[in-house]
C-alpha cells in the first residue's frame, strides 16, 4: 500500500552542515555564492548558518557576516541553526531576512545526550522547558519537537521505535507545560542508522500516537542508504526532507571522521521527480550548485550524481 | 503491496569488474587474496575474473592466473565471465572449478549497441544465435537472456519498459530458434539511468508478459541510487542481484570516467538483513574484505559502509 505525496518540501542545509566541519576556513564570500546559487534553483526553504558557540563551532565563527551579506531571494525562506538564547538573540539581529521558528530538541540516545551535550537525559529535558520559555519570550512560536539519534547510535546501539515514542512524549509533555503548539517531529538520523525497515518501523509506531503531528526526516548517508531511506519515507508519505548540496556535512560529535554527510539534495530531487513527486526545483541547476560547493570546499564530495551529470544532460546528448 | 522475499541470492561480481578497469595492474596473488576472503564471508556466487579479449581489457590478461590459482571452497559457485567462443573454451578449460552457464546478450539501447559492440541490433542478434548454438554444442545450457542499458542510456537517453519487453522478445526468439530454455531474465542498469519508478515499471512490464521467468538486477551507482533501485525491487519480491564488494567497478565503455561502480554488496547485505530478508553473509567478514579490496586498488572505493563500519561493530562498543 502506497501513499505518494504530490510534492515534498526540502530544506536545503548544506551551506550550515557543510561549512562546519571543514578543516580549513571557507571565505565567507564563497558560503555567500553557495547560498545564492542555491536560491536560483528552485529551492524555498535554505538553511544557511549556524548561531553557534564560535570557540566549538569556528567554521561559523563569521555566522553574522553571511547572513548579513548575502541577498535575499523573494519566496524563499531563510534559517539560521541556534540552540540557545545567545543563539536566537543573533539570528533575531537577522529577523528581516530569516525566518526564526522554535524547537524542542531532544535525543533518543541517552549516550549520546551525555557525549554530545554533556547533560543527563532529564538535565536535557530541564534546559528544553526553559528554551521553550525563553523563545517564546522572544516571539518566537515553538511548533517543532527535533529527535536525534532516532534510529540507532554509536553510543548506544539500537534505538527502538518505543524509545522514539518516549521521546516525543518527553517534547509533548515539555511542550504542554510551556504552552507550545507542536505541529512538526523532526527524526534525524544523526547516526547514520536507518535503513528503510527501521524508517517503516518507527515512521508507523510515531504515527499510531500521533496521526496528526507531520514527520520531517534528517537523513544521513553515513551506511550509504540514505536515499534508500526517503524512498522508504515517500512510499508512507512523508513530505518533508532535510538535505544538503552535494551531500555536504556529516556529523563531527560521533566519532566517524570519514563518515559521509546527509543525503545529497540532488539525488533526493532525482528520486522525488522519477516518481513524479514534484520539488520545484531544478535539477540541473542544483547540481551546477553541488559542483560550486565540490569547488568550494576544495575536495570530492560524496554525491554521486554531481559527478555522473543528470539523465537530462544525456538526453541532450542523445537527441 | 509488498511481497518481501525470505531470501536473496547475492552474486558478488567485485574481483571481475573491479580489477578489469583498474588503470595500474593488480597482481593476480592480490585478486587472488580477495576471491578467498570473499568465500569466507558466506557469499555463494562470486564470478573470478573475465575471459575477454586481453588486449582490449588488459586488468584481465592474468584470468587463467587467477582461476587456476585460487582455492574453491565447497558449496561456492565460481564463474567466470565470457562473450564468446574463445572466452567460453577459456573458462572451460576450468569446468572443475568454475559454474559454467549460458546466456544470450543483448541491449535494450541500439546506440549502446552501436558503440559498445559495434553492431546494429539485428547483426546483434544473429550473432546471438550464433553464440546460443555454439554454448549449447559445447555442452553448456543457455538458460539466460542478459538486457544491458536496461533503464536508460547515455548515448539514447531513456529506455522504456517496451523497449525492454521488445528486447526479451528478441532473446525470446533466439533462444526458442536455438532450442534454448530460459529461466532468468537479468535486467542491467548499465549505465545509472534506473530508478525506483524506472524499477517497479519496467518490472511490472516485463512479469506481465513473462510472469514465470525469474528477474536478476545487475545495478550500477552512477547516480547514488543504486540501493534505493534494490530497495524497490526487494519490494516487489526480487531475489537475485549482482554487486561488487566495496562498490568496485564501473562501466570503463560508458563515457563517464569518474562514475561510481555497482551497488556496494555491503549495503545491498544491510539493506536485506535489516528487512528480514536473509543473505547468508557475515557482514563484519564481508565489510573486511571491502576493506582488503580497497587496500589492494590502493584509492578509495564508493562503499559508505566499509568506512563508516557496521552497526554491529558499534553495538559492541556501546554494550
Amino acid at each position: 500500500m502506497t501513499d505518494l505525496p504530490s510534492h515534498v518540501e526540502i530544506h536545503e542545509e548544506g551551506p550550515r552542515e557543510g561549512f562546519q566541519i571543514e578543516p580549513g576556513p571557507i571565505a565567507s564570500a564563497d558560503k555567500i555564492r553557495l547560498i545564492e546559487a542555491l536560491a536560483e534553483t528552485g529551492l524555498q526553504h535554505i538553511q544557511i548558518c549556524s548561531f553557534v558557540n564560535t570557540r566549538l563551532v569556528p567554521g561559523w565563527a563569521d555566522a553574522e557576516a553571511v547572513a548579513g551579506g548575502f541577498t535575499a531571494k523573494a519566496g524563499v525562506q531563510y534559517t539560521g541553526l541556534f540552540f540557545n538564547g545567545n543563539g536566537l538573540d543573533r539570528a533575531l539581529a537577522f529577523k528581516d531576512k530569516l525566518t526564526i521558528g522554535g524547537s524542542i530538541s531532544l535525543t533518543a540516545s541517552e549516550g549520546f545526550t551525555r557525549k554530545n551535550l554533556n547533560r543527563s537525559p532529564s538535565e536535557n529535558i530541564e534546559a528544553m522547558k526553559k528554551h521553550s520559555v525563553l523563545q517564546q519570550s522572544k516571539g518566537v512560536a515553538v511548533t517543532r519537537i527535533g529527535v536525534m539519534a532516532a534510529f540507532g547510535c554509536n553510543y548506544q546501539g539500537d534505538i527502538s521505535p518505543a524509545q522514539v515514542v518516549g521521546t516525543l512524549r518527553d517534547g509533548m509533555a515539555i511542550a504542554a507545560e510551556t504552552g507550545a503548539a507542536i505541529g512538526l517531529f523532526s527524526l534525524a538520523d544523526t547516526m547514520g542508522w536507518a535503513t528503510p525497515a527501521r524508517i517503516e518501523r518507527t515512521i508507523a509506531e510515531v504515527r499510531s500516537h500521533w496521526p496528526d503531528i507531520a514527520i520531517a526526516l534528517h537523513l544521513h548517508d553515513t551506511r550509504g542508504l540514505a536515499v534508500a531511506n526517503a524512498h522508504a519515507a515517500l512510499k508512507l508519505g512523508v513530505t518533508q526532507f532535510d538535505s544538503t548540496a552535494g551531500g555536504l556535512g556529516g556529523c563531527p560529535f560521533a566519532g566517524q571522521p570519514k563518515a559521509a554527510g546527509n543525503i545529497c539534495t540532488e539525488e533526493l530531487v532525482l528520486l522525488c521527480e522519477e516518481m513524479g513527486i514534484a520539488t520545484g526545483v531544478d535539477l540541473d541547476a542544483l547540481i551546477e550548485a553541488g559542483r560550486l560547493a565540490e569547488a568550494i570546499v576544495g575536495h570530492q564530495l560524496p554525491s554521486e550524481l554531481i559527478h555522473a551529470g543528470s539523465l537530462n544532460a544525456f538526453r541532450r546528448i542523445a537527441a
